[in-house]
């Protein structure tokens, strides 16, 4: 129920996914029935023995404050969805909802994993000649070093079973490249960092995370959130200048279609819609926030993930992973 | 000496500048005056009578680091550039060398201004509607919520006096719109800065930077950096891969020539070449950092801005405003 376009686009993007994705066997539709049933008779048949609703009467809006949602709203489809993973009738929750809420419901509700201190949000960018992992992309703020050394593990898990990279290179952002380069918070990672089995590259710089060898980024929260929406803001202002300027007269606007192959490449590069929303690492539970503003085409990548977290035992990997590491 | 293409970027941008700056009452060429000369020698009639050159013997290499570099190399250019504010024999130092030598040897010879603990860097960078200043892009790391007051103060005064905006709005950058939203840090700088005479419109969020209201933006040296080079390398990313893309086939190509002048307006109105580098705020004196592969162009604009720091008095009237809060 939460999104700019709920319920239509989950319940479009749901049926989708029933279509195209065998493994999914079963999808429950958390929310008002009557919207959701009108909605689905919108869709022609539908894969009906491996679908549910579940009715719930409360919505978490976006403005709604996480832990008063989580408190208050306990007949929401945001909690009770998580209820369900919880009480291991889902194995996997995709919410466009409100992150904060999202975040603090799942902490609350499904705790973290063992051995995880914090749970952080990875988002999958694209670079110039792939995606990389940032993480955290603003499940927590003010983290400590020993929070970045989970954030690498759960990383690397991500990145080795669901991106299928067979050695994931991870980087500490910083702002120089030398080792001693940075926050506090940052040079500490760094020195834990290299003491770890994964395959820790060094700091990464700003201008490394698009043209650089990083397949996984750590760091705090702030700064990926920060990060993550300025890159999202300074893309969307560059493409509206662009479509601004490309229509402004008929001369452009014949060029503009005679290069329009070239921006719909571009598009596909950099379209966040089939990267399927950030995942929530480090709980247990599979959480995925799809933004906002998804499409259903981005609604079904992420279910398409949370099929695929599930399938390759991501947590279980993060959780061995992690026993390694505090035995070495 | 320093940057990509010293000496012949730099004594290109001050043959320019005395050109077109009459406000320049005398410009100093610091370097090795062999290169200098035969360099002037390419450009005609230069106004000999503003021009000087300072022999130096040394040169501040990127790769070197900050404290060595004012330690050992006190012949190079940029130290005998600085020392010549410090002894007042200029008002101002624009450099396109080593960042961290010139934040090093700035603050370690010319000191912090009476009030300021840190200097910072700002930078001005294009939004849909105008431009809007950073800071602290990294001067420092690990900054305490005073600093950020201090960093709204002056930047304030940038904004008002340099940049001619009347009333500068000053946000605190976040991962939260609302009041305790953010990093202990931002959190903190939030209440300070709620109480001091200056403009606060409170948190920006990332998706606000580029679209959004705040005339200055106050963080961390650290986020800022990160953020600066990640936008700058995103930015690059994205042009490249138009140029890529429109140069693929003829027909795009064709295209291309006819869309050339949305993309001329856009590059106009992004390109940071206009906007003169990054003043070095609350030291005594004017220092400009240019980007290391400053174009001639680039350069003349920090001259330019250089100009103008020393006739609005920027300096002065940061030490007054800081007088008058710490007062309040």
């Amino acid at each position: 129920m939460g999104g700019d376009f709920a319920p239509a686009y989950p319940v479009h993007a749901a049926v989708e996914a029933l279509r195209n994705f065998r493994a999914i066997s079963r999808l429950i539709l958390v929310g008002d029935e009557e919207q959701i049933r009108r909605e689905l008779s919108r869709h022609g048949t539908v894969p009906a023995d491996r679908l549910r609703v579940f009715h719930t009467t409360q919505v978490v809006a976006m403005a709604d404050s996480p832990v008063e949602a989580v408190r208050r709203k306990k007949d929401s489809s945001m909690c009770r969805a998580v209820d369900l993973v919880k009480e291991g009738a889902a194995d996997a929750i995709v919410s466009a909802g409100n992150t904060g809420a999202l975040l603090a419901a799942s902490t609350i509700k499904l705790r973290t994993l063992a051995g995880v201190d914090r749970a952080a949000l990875a988002v999958v960018m694209p670079k110039r000649d792939g995606i990389f992992v940032l993480m955290d992309a603003g499940a927590s703020v003010d983290a400590k070093p020993d929070n970045l050394v989970d954030y690498a593990i759960m990383g690397e898990a991500y990145c080795r079973h669901l991106l299928r990279k067979p050695d994931p290179k991870i980087g500490v952002l910083s702002n120089g490249s030398e080792r001693g380069k940075g926050s506090k918070l940052a040079c500490e990672a760094y020195d834990l960092l290299k003491d770890t089995p994964v395959n820790f590259i060094g700091n990464i710089e700003g201008h490394d995370l698009f043209d650089g060898p990083a397949d996984v980024v750590v760091c705090d929260g702030f700064v990926g959130n920060v990060l993550l929406k300025s890159i999202e803001s300074m893309a969307r202002m560059t493409f509206k200048m662009l479509k601004e300027e490309l229509t402004a007269n008929l001369v452009r606007l014949s060029g503009a279609m005679l290069t329009k192959g070239a921006f719909a490449t571009i598009h596909k590069k950099v379209n966040a819609d089939d990267h399927g929303g950030a995942l929530l690492l480090g709980v247990n539970g599979i959480v995925i926030k799809a933004h906002g503003s998804s499409s259903v085409r981005a609604l079904c990548s992420s279910l398409r993930v949370a099929v695929e977290a599930v399938d390759n035992q991501v947590n279980p990997h993060i959780i061995e992973n992690l026993a390694r590491l505090r035995n070495l």
